[in-house]
């Protein structure tokens, strides 16, 4: 085990109905809140007007800011982060998925500065203070909810970046899986991959620890039994509950005791084809995960081979083990190649320049240009 | 799954020679600290001359109580708490095994009233203040590093109870499996037992939650599988802290998500054997739960099952999941009967009597007199 440092002082409220503590919560800190969140699904689900209303019942104070897109930008959080300073917000209520929540983290920290919440991005500024984020998750998939960690697009400068500190863990994190009965399949298939993906990203980090091995072969088993049946059955309340439930426990710090460092090249990768194409998150890490493995399979040969074992418990070498994986995606109706996305034009060449432009790279195997070419290679 | 708030604030600190940052962290709380120890094995390991030299060049005020006992006691808690009183001491450094963090967990909510730290356990009063707790950790076992949970015991009353609040987490707990190296075989095998009746009182508990049982099930193969190692090499680094990281796991919350209560039942029933003939917290536990589940095992009976073949991955009744538990306990060298410690006399009305003033029960499977009787009668 590589030594490590565990602190989460996110309090988690999981299970039905669990939004009735929600006033009380949001109470403790003040009267006057932001409500922050999308595009439009809350508002058609009706958990808009049922949040506003028992805001407003309970005498609080609401200033809003909606339409934070899928993949969050910056301009959205400077915007919310002005109405948040103008109205001194005491208490950020993020309602969505993980772009609404991760926002709302920058937007936490950017409202008692004068900067650009991009500043945290690049490391000009670092956070001192922040307003509790209370988040209400509405999307079973990115972790967001109890970790500190934050990932926003910057499309005038072709970036999209990470940032996380000890003061941008949401305080309270509400998550009802009734409330991601209304996720369409192919997000729901995304969340999936999403979690599963996270976990990889631990597996192949520095640092060998059994315990912790097993933790994160035990997720992403869940997720491989349940995920499937949830997008069979897409109304069960208890997959529902399931995956979000794993796809918490993916990235709250557990899967990372007694590592260094996670890897993230292929969340590193997967970024850009979001910011080129829009693809969503969770679609971008099933086209680039097979591929990363196969070019990496001799460096990392042994923990696929021990991803495989573990995961479905027989003895397969590194092929066997990403082929069945990419199966599994595939499974989920996931993309897992680019041309599945029927992008107009050659992708290859404005990716690799974007992948050089964003430094694309892994905490453990290190990726250069001529990586670039050969991952692009393997996905197109 | 059921409802459930995860809330976990303790800051760990886990590794090789992770002590480095043990004076700059006290610093965040003040300048005077009180030192709690147990019965010498920190003098004699060197432990304590290494803590008190380094924070007397740190220049901390340093005041301390040495002497807690292994099955800790409440006039020591109440004899501590009126030095940290008189030195007005910022925080509190407990350094030693279950006993000493439980203790100063008390000790520390304690200190800002004029009460005896018993009248948390009866519940006269609550913690409302409390001065923080940094804990050093030379013991894997009893989880209480990162939780926020206290058994102290009472003679005068012959009563051993637990108590724990938001405000009895450690702040911050170090732990350096190098300092378990000097634990003996028996203290070394009661650890490995305890951590895994941690994770039955879980697994017996009200719930179903199918990850979470993943994670049980990691936790007592770990132990299973290298608690034997370690025991057969007590001196080997790593199985050290392959046994303190599964120790912490097993009693951290995660065991518990998606569960309204754990049972408990054993431990309830085996601190009536601590109490009277002061058998080691872990000994007691491998006496009466291969005992509690044979009583159990209709009720239990298909939890068991799944136990079983989460554990040994074939197929087994709920018998022999049980005896090969007992074996396994017993291959540690862990007592299975009451007659394995040869206490005098016939301790079975005492423990009956015990067992009804300290009211013995489970919070899933309730005990009355009769299932005393039996239960006792299973494991004299």
């Amino acid at each position: 085990m590589e030594n490590f440092i565990a602190y989460n002082p996110v309090t988690l409220h999981f299970g039905k109905n669990i939004l009735t503590t929600l006033g009380p919560t949001l109470k403790e800190y003040g009267n006057r809140v932001l409500l922050v969140y999308g595009k439009g699904s809350v508002k058609k689900s009706g958990l808009y007007d049922r949040i506003m209303d028992g805001l407003k019942l309970q005498g609080f104070e609401v200033s809003e800011y909606g339409g934070i897109k899928s993949n969050p930008v910056i301009e959205d959080v400077d915007a919310a982060a002005a109405i948040g300073r103008e109205h001194q917000s005491d208490v950020i209520l993020a309602v969505g998925g993980g772009s609404v929540i991760d926002s709302s983290k920058i937007i936490s920290v950017t409202i008692p500065v004068e900067n650009s919440g991009w500043d945290f991005f690049t490391g000009k500024i670092n956070a001192a203070k922040a307003i509790p984020v209370v988040a209400v998750l509405t999307l079973a998939a990115t972790g967001t909810e109890m970790n500190p960690f934050a990932v926003v697009s910057n499309h005038a400068l072709g970036q999209k970046s990470a940032y996380g500190s000890p003061l941008t863990f949401p305080k309270h994190s509400f998550l009802d899986p009734g409330l991601t009965l209304t996720v369409p399949r192919d997000y729901t298939a995304y969340g999936v991959a999403d979690l599963i993906a996270h976990c990889f990203e631990a597996w192949f980090g520095i640092g060998e620890t059994t315990l912790t091995d097993r933790f994160v072969i035990s997720i992403v088993k869940e997720a491989m039994e349940y995920g499937p049946k949830l997008l069979a059955d897409l109304q069960n309340y208890e997959y529902r509950e399931k995956i979000m439930f794993a796809a918490t426990m993916a990235l709250n710090g557990m899967t990372m005791y007694g590592r260094s460092t996670g890897d993230w090249g292929v969340h590193s990768a997967g970024h850009c084809l979001s910011l080129l194409y829009d693809v969503p998150h969770g679609a971008s890490l099933t086209i680039v995960y097979p591929a990363w493995m196969r070019h990496f399979k001799t460096q990392a040969g042994h923990r696929i081979v021990q991803l495989g074992s573990g995961l479905f418990d027989e003895t397969l070498t590194a092929d066997e083990t990403i082929d069945r994986i990419e199966a599994f995606f595939k499974s989920l109706g996931c993309p897992i190649r680019l041309s599945d996305l029927k992008i107009p034009g050659d992708p290859g060449q404005p990716l690799f320049e974007s992948m050089v432009h964003n430094k694309v790279n892994g905490g453990n195997l290190k990726m250069k240009e001529e990586d670039y070419r050969a991952l692009i290679g393997l996905y197109l």
